[in-house]
C-alpha cells in the first residue's frame, strides 16, 4: 500500500515535470536543478555565479529550503531575480513548486534559471523539475564515501562540483578515490573542482554553464551570441 | 489524500516506537539515534566513541545507510557489536527497521546502544526510533545558517555536538551565532564541541554518554557501576 502511493506521488510529478520541461523548451533558457548536502556550498556559490554573469547572461534563481528567505536574500542582494520557495518541512522540490514559482518570472527575457534544491542527498533526486540537466555538489569536507553511499543523484546529475577544495590541505580526501568512483557510477559525468568561497577554479563553472546556455539557444533557433 | 497517507505512516511508525521504547524500558540500557547531514562525521565520531569506551561499556551500534554496509564494518574494526540496516533508499530509519535490527542483539548484555540514522537533516527527526534521546551532529564546514533553515532537528534532539572544530581556523564559523540560534530553538540543549578526527574534546561527549548510561542504570534499578 505505501509503495502503490509512492507510485503515485512519483507518476503525478513526473507527467508535472514533463508539462514544465515542454513549456520550457525552445524558449532558449538553460534550466539546472542543483542538489546536494545541507552546507555544501550551493548558495555560495549561485552568489560567486551571480557575481561573475549578470553582466553577461540573464539569470534567475529558485530557491528551495524547507523555511525561511535567506538564501534567496542572499542572492537577491547580488542583484539577480530569486524566488523562494518554502516547502513547510518537505525534504525535496517538486515540479508543482517550480511550476508555481515559474509564474513569477518572465522566461522570454531568461538565459540561465538555476533552480537550487533542499539541502539533502536523498530525497531530490527522485523528483524532476522539468530541468535540462542536473547537477550535483560536493564538498570536500563530506568524505570519499558519499558516491558510493548516495549512488542515485550521482548517477543521475550531469555534472559533479567538488567544493570547498582550499581545505584539501587538512581533510584525509582522496579526489583520485573519489573521481573513481563517481565515474565508476556514472562515466558522462563532468567533474569540476572549485572553492566557491576563494574563487579557485570557478572558470570551469562557468563555462559549463555558458556552454549549456549556448546549446539552449541553439535548439531554440536562437543566434549564438556567445 | 497525501497528508492522510503522510498520518498514517507516521501514526504507525509512533506506535512501533512506543512499543520498542517499551520493551527497552527496565533493561538499563541508555538508547540514543544520531542526525545529521552527510558527511558530519557521525561515523568517526562513532569509530571514536568504541575506541574510548569498549572497555568500560557494553557497547552496540546500529547502522542506517540506503547501502552498502561500509559504516558498520568501520563500527566493527574497533571491535564493537555493529548491525547494518540498509534502508534501498528510503531516506531515514523507522522504528520497524530498528526492531528488526534489535532481534540480532543480547540487549540484556548492553549498557549503551547508539542508533546511526541515515545521512539527512530532514526526514529522521520526524521518525521516533524508541530511544531515550536524540542527538543532532552539526560540523563546522555546513555553515552557521542550519538550526534556523532545519529547526525540527534541533527541536527535537537533547545534545547537539558540534563537530570539526579543528577546521575553525579555515572557515567563516561563528561558533556565538551556532549556540544563540540553537539556543533559541531549544534552550534544554547540551552542546558539545569536538573533533573526531583529532580527538579534541571527545571527553565532553563520553562524559555526556557515562551520565545517560547512569540514568538509564538508575530507573532500571541496577546498581551505579560508575
Amino acid at each position: 500500500m505505501d509503495i502503490q502511493v509512492e507510485r503515485n506521488v512519483m507518476a503525478a510529478n513526473n507527467r508535472a515535470a514533463e508539462k514544465l520541461q515542454k513549456s520550457l523548451a525552445g524558449r532558449g533558457v538553460f534550466v539546472i536543478n542543483i542538489m546536494s548536502s545541507p552546507g555544501a556550498g550551493k548558495t555560495t556559490l549561485l552568489e560567486a555565479t551571480a557575481r561573475a554573469l549578470k553582466d553577461e547572461l540573464r539569470l534567475a534563481v529558485i530557491e528551495g529550503d524547507i523555511q525561511t528567505s535567506q538564501d534567496a536574500d542572499r542572492i537577491a542582494a547580488q542583484g539577480v531575480q530569486a524566488v523562494q520557495i518554502n516547502t513547510q518541512g518537505g525534504c525535496h522540490l517538486d515540479a508543482a513548486m517550480v511550476g508555481q514559482a515559474l509564474d513569477l518570472l518572465d522566461l522570454d527575457d531568461l538565459d540561465l534559471l538555476i533552480i537550487e534544491n533542499v539541502g539533502n542527498l536523498v530525497c531530490p533526486a527522485e523528483f524532476d523539475l522539468g530541468e535540462e540537466a542536473k547537477v550535483v555538489l560536493l564538498s570536500t569536507p563530506e568524505g570519499e564515501d558519499k558516491p558510493s553511499k548516495y549512488p542515485l543523484m550521482f548517477r543521475l546529475s550531469k555534472a559533479l562540483v567538488i567544493n570547498k577544495v582550499d581545505l584539501l590541505p587538512y581533510l584525509p580526501f582522496s579526489m583520485e578515490r573519489v573521481r573513481k568512483d563517481v565515474l565508476d557510477i556514472q562515466p558522462e559525468l563532468e567533474i569540476i573542482e572549485l572553492s566557491a568561497m576563494t574563487g579557485q577554479g570557478l572558470d570551469g563553472w562557468l563555462n559549463w554553464l555558458r556552454q549549456g546556455v549556448a546549446r539552449a539557444r541553439k535548439a531554440a533557433g536562437e543566434p549564438d551570441q556567445g
